[in-house]
């Protein structure tokens, strides 16, 4: 824990040691605010805490805010969400005891808030019992302070990470959230600049396209204002065949910021082929070079992948570029670590 | 409906009208065994009836086995699940009213399955309230024929598609199954079937591999035989520099047997590079040939790629082995079909 909020920065946390139950864990994390001996220096007391599960790490804003103002006024709420399932009661032979009417009950998730007074007393009046089996914060507001907390509809993404489906749904829906915007970066000049165009035209119907016109050695902090945006996807078209200079320089600068840190970042190098001839044919030197530079920015968080296209003939274009388009959807969707360096063909 | 039965080739299957709710739909269901006018002929009235829903996919034998024989000895049975969030009863005014104690109660799953007598009987007994707001066959069960359901504790692969997120986590899940085994198919002469036999070893720890040893051309029946198992991934390793012919035959083959039918098969198309000079290079036209030949294959749900591995040096071999399996296992767990027909280098 010491080690992921150092790594990624992050200020004003203060850790406190976990109990054997979720309940004990809490109330430690209550008593910062209460109790001398649970930390060196006493922090500020708080109007309103909100407890939240790790495993549910899709927390928006907004929900947060909103059960803030309703705890503030009623003194707890928590976020609830319709049943997926009806609910049972069995017996202790195994058999059905009875249903619950599935649209009068609901599922409560987290987060919750409490006014700090509220909480903290209920805790110090929990029984063991309570402390070791229960479940429900919201239920010791109610039955040690009297409170009955506002119940505030939560969006399905509060879902619980619990299983191994779940890992793939949250591996799915941040890949998802990292492929809603590209920057393509081209050179003013003719066909690059042309073929960058294209390829900005065939991707807005996709993905958010933000494209940078301008020789990247020549501006460097116009390109550094775009990492402070939401882009974690580059394609970088170059001028020269196989020339990786350009790509080089634009993994300087994101290795500089700091967001290949939070998520891979995906660059794709475009490189156009011009030759007239069919027996056109790439050279395993090449290859090998953007191999070798991809494998030095992929340990920087930063997946780079090659792509040729053809441009031989200007009725066809059209047509590469739509597939190079196909490619860099799918490049940026997959970010696959396995496939760096390979120089795909469009 | 009637063009997946048609499609998929499913037999003694009827198909029934659904009913405005999921209680309605059920009843017709049960109907067709019991009155005339649901189908031309009365099918045979069966013991046992499996109640099971469509959105949850993957429905294991041996739940359906377990639920079928409780049902037979005690009238009615059905899968249940730990409850994953507490449950809660709000109060009409949006306030928690009271909370359930979680380990008492269960979710009640599918499949259910119900003596036919029992279920029919409790269906015919159903108010309009039951039909029209009710969501638990046991609950009719007990209630109309006081029959109490044995429970049975379903996996947690039961669970219900229900968000964009169970989506994703159901094609993770596809493509996992279909990621377990992979046929390895070389000549018996060298290099290619050293080749082969170090792509089985590097490939063993992480997926069940079956070798072939054998021309494909000279014993088809033999691979025919693989096709009847489990077995979605191919890896061709070919004697000839990016000569597809022999690809192109296990792909015939594999159009023919009826497994791309069902799921995408991966089948990666292995060359090897035996040139000393650094010089080597890669033709477009060959790369336009396995382009538009996976292109073909593609439309018949057979995904080809190519594989490039250099055979300069034996001391480089193995590395560059391990590199090929790495980049095989991304294709076979990606199954992307826009990746089709690129040649990639190990």
């Amino acid at each position: 824990m010491k080690s992921i909020i150092e790594k990624y920065g992050h200020k004003r946390v203060t850790i406190v040691k976990g109990g054997i139950t979720r309940h004990r864990s809490i109330f430690n994390g209550l008593k910062v605010f209460a109790e001398n001996e649970f930390s060196n220096q006493l922090l500020q007391k708080p109007e309103v805490v909100i407890i939240h599960d790790a495993v549910r790490p899709f927390v928006e804003e907004d929900i947060l805010s909103k059960v803030v103002m309703a705890a503030k006024e009623h003194g707890a709420a928590g976020a609830i969400r319709p049943l997926v399932s009806t609910v049972i009661a069995s017996a202790p032979d195994g058999f059905l005891d009875h249903s619950l009417e599935r649209a009068r009950y609901r599922a409560s998730e987290m987060p919750q808030a409490f006014l700090f007074d509220v909480i903290y007393q209920a805790y110090q009046q929990c029984t063991d019992y309570d402390l070791d089996y229960g479940t429900e914060c919201l239920h010791l507001a109610l039955k040690y302070c009297k409170t009955n907390a506002k119940l505030v509809e939560g969006t399905a993404d509060l879902w619980k990470v619990t299983y191994k489906r779940d890992l793939y749904a949250a591996e799915s829906i941040i890949k998802d959230s990292l492929s809603k915007q590209v920057c393509v970066i081209t050179d003013v000049k003719e066909p690059v600049a042309r073929v960058g165009f294209l390829i900005h035209e065939s991707l807005k119907s996709q993905i958010k396209v933000e494209a940078i016109s301008i020789s990247l050695s020549k501006n460097d902090s116009h390109l550094q204002n775009n990492f402070s945006g939401e882009c974690y996807n580059f394609v970088s078209v170059n001028d020269k065949k196989y020339d990786i200079e350009e790509t080089q320089q634009l993994v300087d600068v994101l290795e500089k910021s700091n967001v290949p840190l939070l998520c891979p970042v995906v660059v794709i190098s475009v490189h156009l082929d011009f030759s007239e001839n069919v027996s056109f044919s790439i050279g395993m030197e090449e290859l090998s070079k953007i191999k070798k530079f991809a494998g030095e920015a992929k340990k920087k968080n930063v997946l780079v992948y090659g792509l040729l296209i053809q441009y031989r003939d200007h009725l066809l274009l059209q047509e590469r570029v739509n597939s190079a388009a196909a490619l860099i959807m799918a490049l940026i969707k997959d970010r696959n670590p396995e496939m760096v360096g390979q120089l795909l063909v469009a």
